[in-house]
């Protein structure tokens, strides 16, 4: 995989440069693309390529549910075929003023939800990259660009990484924009980055924000909590071996582990993420439900309409018991640096109908925390199976440093 | 001015039909808007008006910060010149689902800020109608259409409801699904409503949502915080006497009245307004910054020059302010059900270069507290002095029916 970090220290170094750095990625998508379909769009040359800013020489993927003034952007339904925004979204363009160079749009399930995408996972084609943000997760896998931005409103951003073998981080909410994005839950919609590694992720998001994210070396190794939730049956057995690996191996260096049971709080957090999607999407969604619903997918369709009938008084206990679980999220660290968990339910499902599932997810999505799913662990076939570290709300620089030192100690 | 609720009873009562109070508006606006200039655009007439749903018959002005699929959005720039959205935005789409009618898009100042636009007062064309939502208020005020959307990030649905002598209700933060308008400060934006009275523009809200917001009457007197701020010298003499009269007449009415001090958190929530607000705002325009900033306003751009001068840090600060300014909100209605305070800082200027401060705003949009604008006093002139009823965030309906208590009470 082409590595931000190593781009960014060639540049400056004068072995590589910007425009070398971005042609090669073009050069990548013509080879490699075809059988991936990770890209919507590859963004047009217009000439020269920046080579000022922080992130020069960056090609950066952008899921194809933010707007782009240069290229259309279709949300990955056939309503928006050929549609051109006038403007970039937000995170769109901070990321051109930071020097990075937008490559092209990544492909999305329609409007992020679950209906499977035309991309293959780059580690075997017959399984599914994961969605929402497959493109995202399959172009840096395939090693074609070294960052990728995609969303997060179930689990759209660490179940692609963890099929795809790559660093995903969903920040906390709030803390990038999501602006200009088509919306689907505003209370749960989370922008998010794909690298090769947790120290790339890190360093991508720090330089396009201006904030201290880096993932540097901790001092000390993290006390991390072996997080043992009320879904963990619906994990296969080669994820639970997967997650029980990691903590052995985080334990022989030197960290902390000590058992977190789920609290009551976030166990029904995750029952009342659905009820929070589907009511914030019936709204979001309201005019293509009215005027196109023939357009979209049976699924969603489905969603939108049950979405519909949810009472404005069943979404506010929904958010009530949210709130509820973002104060015991908190408290789950008051021990701990990081949570560790499953970051999906087991490998990429061979079957490209589908997406799989948000299930170990989405309670953090809408307690709105930091999440990094460490690459590195594989099961007999060399399929990925990615855990997930979890921190405290607004303290994503430590969770991308304990996601960076596990997956050091992962790959050794 | 036209009533939402005697519309609606007399459409009930067989004594009016939807169509013909759309006809109606469509009339009227033929007549005056000529003069008050609150329309950007009027909806081409399609055919027959649908006659379904609780709001039918209510002609609806649309302030055009939010997209629409069947009308141009301009954003109130230059730089939006007939540009045509796919789809309506979330709260539009509710409003023709609702089944009334969105007659037209209302008059915006530019991307929702400061600059001026060319809608007067109808209570004198000397006289702003204060901004940004200037349509939104004078087309209501002018008796063209019973309702209107517009959106606050400062003071914007308060104060122009103030100078135009209307109801202007700004509920809590996110009640009202702020999509697909164009963003400026996502911490602040929100979406708010027009009437003729507090019952009206309630009784509009409350048939929008689904949610139980209508104004009746309240079986007690309300107990009323007189709020006492740090910017009350720089209220005007009448406004100050406005609200010591409806201070008075509520009194003798039999609410009681205490005086309430802002409390520190409270002053200092005001001073960060700006920094979250330009901070936020150059991420959300950081595409028009970038490539069209010859196409701003001179004040826009300096503000949007300035936000992006905004570190991280900085803006981190002003939000934790934020936060503490939210918490000593809800302490302020420990022992009273509102807060009574100045709309703005007197009546609308008499200059039409200006859309008034949000001095007397901002600090309950940063708060997130429903706040609802009451007409009735006025200056020796008979401009419209408003009144601001503020309420508990997320007790909307009794700031509703403090509102209107207060109201019936000053008109008679």
């Amino acid at each position: 995989m082409l590595s931000v970090s190593k781009i960014l220290e060639d540049i400056a170094a004068g072995r590589d440069s910007a425009e070398a750095a971005i042609t090669r990625s073009r050069a990548l998508i013509d080879e490699r693309d075809g059988e991936i379909q990770a890209f919507e769009a590859v963004s047009p040359v217009y000439g020269p390529i920046a080579s000022e800013g922080p992130l020069a020489g960056i090609a950066v993927g952008v899921k194809d549910i933010f707007d782009s003034y240069d290229m259309p952007t279709t949300y990955g339904s056939p309503l928006y075929h050929g549609y051109q925004p006038r403007a970039d979204a937000p995170v769109v363009a901070m990321t051109r003023a930071r020097g990075a160079y937008v490559i092209g749009k990544t492909v999305t399930t329609e409007f992020a939800f679950m209906k499977a995408s035309r991309t293959a996972n780059p580690h075997d084609p017959a399984h599914t990259p994961g969605g929402s943000s497959s493109g995202s997760a399959a172009a840096v896998a395939a090693g074609m660009i070294p960052a990728a931005i995609g969303t997060q409103t179930g689990g759209s951003v660490v179940r692609p990484a963890s099929f795809c073998g790559v660093s995903g981080f969903k920040p906390s909410f709030r803390l990038f924009p999501s602006g200009g994005m088509k919306t689907f839950a505003w209370t749960l919609d989370t922008t998010g980055f794909f690298a090769a590694s947790a120290r790339d992720v890190a360093l991508f998001a720090a330089l396009l924000c201006g904030r201290d994210l880096t993932a540097d070396d901790l001092d000390d190794a993290p006390r991390i909590g072996l997080y043992r939730s009320a879904v963990d049956d619906q994990a296969s057995p080669d994820m639970l071996a997967a997650v029980a690996q990691a903590a052995d191996i985080a334990r022989a260096s030197g960290a902390s582990i000590v058992e977190i049971a789920e609290p009551e709080e976030i166990r029904r957090g995750r029952e009342v993420h659905a009820v929070i999607q589907g009511y914030e999407a019936a709204i979001s969604m309201a005019h293509e439900l009215a005027y196109h619903a023939d357009a979209l997918s049976p699924t969603l369709r489905e969603t939108l309409e049950e979405g519909r009938a949810i009472l404005p008084q069943a979404y506010d206990e929904a958010r009530r018991r949210a709130r509820h679980a973002r104060k015991a999220a908190t408290r789950l660290f008051d021990e701990v640096d990081v949570l560790l968990a499953p970051s999906a339910t087991g490998v990429a499902p061979r079957d490209r109908d589908t997406t799989g599932t948000a299930l170990f997810n989405k309670v953090w999505t809408l307690t709105g925390v930091p999440c990094v799913n460490v690459p590195g662990l594989t099961d007999s076939a060399g399929m990925p199976l990615g855990v997930q570290v979890i921190g405290r709300f607004g303290r994503d620089k430590q969770a991308l440093q304990a996601a960076n030192w596990l997956e050091t100690r992962l790959a050794t």
